[in-house]
C-alpha cells in the first residue's frame, strides 16, 4: 500500500516530541515535508509557510497542523481547499465557528477532517469507557491541578485572551470525560479566578449535572506545588472508578487494573490513517464547547497577579 | 386539517406581547394550556409546572417555551421525552452543550425542535439575504445600540452571569447577519466592558472577517442616549445595502426599498407549523456560537460601574 504523504505544519516542541516519533513509527505515513518559518529537519522537504509546499512540486496527500489554534483555520481551510486531508492539535481552533466552517468544508469536499485530542488515547481511557457503560453514574469529581511554573515557562500566550489559562491543559480533562461517561453532561455554575494583571483563568470551579442528574464537579488550578493531580474519579451503582496520571492509569475500587506506555500519539496517527481509508472525519467538538461555556456562563472573580 | 394542540410554558411579557397574538392569529395551532407559576389566561387550562400538564388529561401536540434561558433545557428535555415537539424562544439555552444534546435527543425521537430567532423574520431580512446572495461582500458594520435603561429596566439577571449583557440584544443582530451574509465568519479580536460592579458586558467591540475575507465589526453598546440604532451596513462590489430598526427597514443605495408591519412572531409559528408538518426541525446555533466565542476570546477591560 502506499503511504500516505504527510506534512507537518509547526516544529514546535509538540511536533518535535510526539508527532515525529509517531510518524515515524507508522508505515502508513510518509513524512514528505515539514513547514515552519525557522526551523527545519533534515533530509526532508523544508517550506517556510505552506503557501509555498502546495506550489511546489512535492506531492501532499495529508497535513498535520501542530501550530498555536489562533492561525490554524486560515491554514487548515487552505490544505482543504488544495484537497489534502487534515490533522488539527489540540484545541482545534481559537473559535467554535471555525471549526464548524472547518467540518463543513471538509464534508463538501469529502476530505477527512480530524480534531485530534490526545488524551482520549491514554491508556486507561477505552478501558474505563468501556466499564462505564455498563453502569449507573452517581457523581464525578474532576481535579485537574499543576504547577504553571513547571508546565507552561515563558508561555504567556496562554494568559493572553484566547488563550485559555488553566483549560490549556484542562480541556484534556474535558476530553476524557466527554469520552468515558455515558450520559452528556451541562455546565449549571462555574467560577473562574483570573489574576488582575491577566486575561485567562488561573484557577476554576464548575459544576456540572448529566442528563440523569449526577453532579459532576471539576477543580482546576494552576498554581498546585507539591504532588500534581490530573485525576477524574467517578462513583457508579456497581463501584467506584479512578483515571489518574491524565488517564495513563485506571483504577476500580481501589485497584490498578490497566497501566502501560504512552501510546496518545501513535492513536492518534492510527485514527488519522482509518479516517482516510474510510473517507471519514472525525470533528467532535465537545470540549471545545464546554470550555466555551464556561467562559459564557461563569462568574468571574479577580484573583492576585501572576508573575512568573 | 386537526389544529396542532400548543402549551406556552411562560407567560410573561414576551409571551403576552407577541406568543398569543400570533398563535391567536394562526388557524393552524390551538392554545390549549399555560404554564405558569403566577399568571393564568381565562379559557384555557392552567398548570403551575410542565410535570402536571405532561400528568394531565390535557392533550398536548407541541409546546413554546418562553421561560428564560437557564431552565429551559430541563424543560425542553422533558417535553421532548413526552413526545411534544418544541419551540425555543431565544437564546435557546444557557449553554451550547444543552442545546446539541437537545438537537440529538429530538433527532432520535423524529420530533420537530425549533431554535428561534425572531429577527430573522424581520420584514427587510429575507429580501436582503437574496439581494447579498448575488454579490461580493467587501466590509459589514453592525451597530447595535440601545438605552438599557430604557429597554431592560429592572432586569438585574441581564448582569449576572450568563445573563449575556448587551449580547442579549445583540444577538438578534448576529442572527440576522449569520442569516444574509452569503460566507461564514469568524471572530478574529473582541474587547468586552464589564461594569465593575456586574459580571457581563456594557459595551463590545468585536472584529471577525468572512471566509472571502472581508472585515466585519460590530459595536454593541449599552449606554446609548438619543437616538437608538439596531442598524446593519453592508457595502458589497454592486451597491450598499442597509437595514435599519433591527431588519424592519432595507435600503439599498440609500433608497428605503422594504418595509412593513412586524411579521416577526407569526413567521416563526409559520415555520414552526412547517417544520412539524414536515417532519423537520431548526436548531441553528450559529448566533448564540458567536456570542460563546467573543466571551472565549475577547479580552476584557473594567467599565465604570452601572447602576441603574
Amino acid at each position: 500500500m502506499t503511504p500516505i504523504r504527510l506534512a507537518l505544519v509547526g516544529l514546535g516542541k509538540i511536533a518535535r516530541d510526539q508527532h515525529l516519533p509517531a510518524i515515524a513509527a507508522d508505515p502508513r505515513f510518509e513524512l514528505v515535508a515539514i513547514v515552519s518559518r525557522n526551523a527545519d529537519l533534515d533530509g526532508v522537504a523544508h517550506f517556510t509557510d505552506l503557501t509555498a509546499l502546495l506550489a511546489s512540486d512535492v506531492m501532499v496527500d495529508a497535513v498535520a497542523l501542530c501550530t498555536p489554534p489562533q492561525p490554524r483555520h486560515a491554514l487548515a481551510h487552505m490544505a482543504l481547499a488544495a484537497g489534502k486531508h487534515v490533522m488539527l492539535e489540540k484545541p482545534p481552533g481559537a473559535t467554535l465557528s471555525e471549526v464548524e466552517d472547518l467540518r463543513q468544508t471538509a464534508a463538501a469536499r469529502s476530505l477527512t477532517l480530524q480534531a485530534t485530542w490526545h488524551s482520549r488515547f491514554a491508556t486507561g481511557v477505552e478501558p474505563a469507557r468501556a466499564w462505564l457503560a455498563e453502569r449507573t453514574v452517581r457523581a464525578v469529581r474532576i481535579n485537574w491541578k499543576e504547577d504553571v511554573r513547571v508546565w507552561h515557562p515563558g508561555q504567556d500566550w496562554i494568559w493572553e485572551a484566547g488563550g485559555l489559562g488553566v483549560f490549556d491543559p484542562a480541556i484534556n480533562a474535558l476530553s476524557i470525560v466527554t469520552r468515558i461517561l455515558p450520559l452528556p453532561f451541562f455546565l449549571s455554575r462555574g467560577v473562574l479566578h483570573v489574576p488582575e494583571n491577566r486575561q485567562s483563568p488561573i484557577q476554576a470551579e464548575l459544576d456540572f449535572r448529566d442528563a440523569g442528574g449526577a453532579p459532576i464537579r471539576a477543580e482546576l488550578d494552576f498554581l498546585q506545588t507539591g504532588p500534581q493531580s490530573w485525576d477524574i474519579e467517578v462513583d457508579t451503582d456497581g463501584g467506584a472508578l479512578k483515571l489518574t496520571n491524565g488517564g495513563a492509569k485506571l483504577w476500580i475500587d481501589g485497584q490498578l487494573m490497566h497501566e502501560g506506555p504512552d501510546r496518545e500519539y501513535p492513536g492518534l496517527y492510527d485514527e488519522f490513517a482509518r479516517l482516510i481509508a474510510d473517507g471519514a472525519s472525525d470533528v467532535d467538538v465537545a470540549p471545545l464547547r464546554h470550555v466555551a461555556d464556561a467562559f459564557l456562563l461563569s462568574e468571574r472573580v479577580v484573583a492576585p497577579p501572576f508573575i512568573e
